[in-house]
């Protein structure tokens, strides 16, 4: 998020919290912030208006009372939570304290998905007939930490992945889901967590959608997505299941978190987003079918298979998701307007979540209950 | 399936009948065989062991019940008919005259699908988690005759198309589908039958499967599929929604016919298929994931996603799909082996497609009473 705060005209980065005394000290160095090891203690400074939360999801209920109550805006990261009453806890807390509360980054902030929601809006293509994501990739063996592999924690492809499937999906079909049939998979004892889905849900409207995940490792759909995935264009390693086998050499899990933090803010593996996003992320492969046309993601934007003709509609490098989220924040807390992400559309997100996984222990379909709709951006109209 | 009779070596083509007089005087000229008005006068002739019954759907229970009563062994179209009823009555035609009864050609005969279900069953990897087939093509708007486009006469992409998804994710998945979950759709007011649908399915087993279908001519999978689809490598053509425009200016249902004759059997639009089938059909992105490893088609063969490597398994190019439906029949004749396309398999298949249409009417999952397993082949044991 770092690079997307900097560059946005109306934040300013003004303190960071961590318990990791290198990262603090790199960031205070880097920053020229204010740190703390604690949020409790971030939020009494008087330099800071919102926080941006990304602790681990466990910790998400009690981070956000102690922002709400320091009557701090808050963005939070996805999946704001696993249990529902926790979502509806952190959404009173936001209420009561009057503070906005924005669940992100998910994958619907992103400029090509916001593009489609454009066009099926404009009605050009008629109503939203279809809609299927399907992903293949190597998730469950990139280095995680042990909740990510624990499903009770809200680990599993389940709740880390496919609530960027239901964000996207839920988002292009207006929101209301009406019913939802999964099967969920795991298949290896060694990550006894969620690891392969496939999901069927049909919106209140009739329009019928699918969510496929496979985090396995072996076939990955950036074949069919111009080799473009999550992070921008991949590096061409020619190595085949790379992530898969270096878990496997991995010993311990806490070799595995040091892992992950080498890759992460400040560490040997961490990559220069910067660079690597040339294009919009792929997550896994979208195609939206209309009565009039389909529409999907092309390195330069969206291509679109209209009625007479197949175009490309282009979408600028300079806009990204992590931007859009920010830029959600600033116009719910300065001009009053109602944030599309905010805390029923997360709690709906993860409604989804869990019946998909509830829907394949009991192996039937299930009947949604929190969904809400999608808020479309009001155009301002001068005159 | 002509070059395919003419070609096998445990058959011979030695009679046609249709009431159309022009071909009926090109083939008695082009193969030298008996040729007769009806299907009544064909059955007479001592020449003939088996018939394969390439009339409308809505005639096979006639066609079929003639073909057995004078003891021929049958090769019928899928689909078999509209009605489990007509199934049943067609089934106990044969077994009553002791007859083979072949439903085919249908993609599961195809030789990449038959290696698919080879790697599946030899275990190497693992047991199979999801299958899924996604086709988008132009299928509506080919010329199609009436009953091509009314549902209750089986036409529409479920009934017609559908079918050869169910075929191919049963054969893959072991045959027992627990239940469905559908949506069709009728998008087209000129051509007011289903024209795309998106279904969920589960096996007994606990294996999932998704068939999507999209045949409205705006994105067409075969982008993801090396420019293959079901008739071989595209010829480029460059055009854009050519199907759709091209039907658009046709002015009847009659001129519709007369196109489709046209690219029939000894029409002036007819193709080489010979020529054309330089590769193995694709029926769309079949993707198949195991517990260890993912496997899909390739212009070669198959490309096998394992543990370790990620290969190629090479398909001969001389086997075809038509070829093998022409095999299981010689086999079931002459070995009295139970054929894996019998009228049980097709009756099953049969099933799925009338149930995805009824999930979709009634907005629910519906379960599935009359399916059977895959019989798989038993190699020779020598000794």
């Amino acid at each position: 998020m770092v690079p997307d705060i900097l560059r946005h005209p109306k934040v300013r980065l003004t303190a960071a919290a961590t318990r990791n005394k290198e990262r603090l000290e790199k960031i205070a160095y880097e920053y020229n912030v204010e740190t703390y090891y604690t949020i409790e203690d971030l939020c009494k400074s008087t330099n800071v208006d919102a926080v941006y939360i990304a602790t681990p999801t466990e910790l998400h209920t009690e981070h956000v009372r102690i922002a709400a109550e320091a009557k701090k805006h808050i963005i939070v990261e996805k999946p704001l939570s696993v249990s529902l009453t926790d979502a509806d806890n952190m959404i009173e807390n936001a209420e009561r304290n009057g503070v906005q509360l924005i669940v992100g980054h998910s994958h619907s902030f992103e400029p090509p998905i916001q593009k489609m929601r454009e066009i099926i809006t404009s009605g050009e293509l008629g109503r939203v007939v279809m809609i299927h994501n399907w992903y293949f990739n190597d998730w469950l063996y990139r280095p995680r930490t042990p909740e990510e592999l624990k499903t009770e924690l809200g680990g599993g492809v389940t709740y880390r992945q496919g609530s960027h499937q239901f964000d996207i999906i839920r988002f292009l079909g207006g929101g209301m889901i009406r019913s939802i049939r999964a099967v969920t998979g795991i298949w290896d004892d060694s990550r006894p967590t969620e690891g392969n889905h496939s999901i069927f849900l049909e919106f209140e409207n009739g329009t019928a959608a699918t969510a496929v995940y496979n985090g396995y490792d072996h076939f990955h759909t950036t074949e069919l997505t111009f080799d473009i995935g999550e992070g921008g264009p991949l590096t061409k390693s020619n190595i085949y299941a790379q992530s898969r086998r270096l878990i496997t050499e991995t010993n311990s899990p806490a070799d595995e978190v040091s892992l992950k933090i080498a890759s992460g803010y400040g560490g040997s593996r961490s990559k220069n987003y910067q660079v690597a996003e040339k294009n919009h992320p792929f997550f896994g492969l979208t195609i939206v079918s209309c009565e009039k046309g389909d529409i999907r993601q092309h390195p330069d934007g969206l291509l679109v298979y209209g009625e007479n003709e197949k175009y490309v509609v282009p979408i600028s490098k300079e806009e990204t998701g992590r931007f859009n989220v920010i830029d959600e924040l600033c116009t719910a807390v300065i001009e009053g307007q109602r944030p599309v992400h905010d805390g029923y559309w997360a709690k709906a997100n993860l409604e989804v979540c869990i019946k998909a996984i509830q829907s394949s222990k009991e192996r039937k379909e299930l009947y949604l209950d929190f969904q809400v709709p999608v808020k479309d951006k009001v155009k301002n109209i001068i005159g």
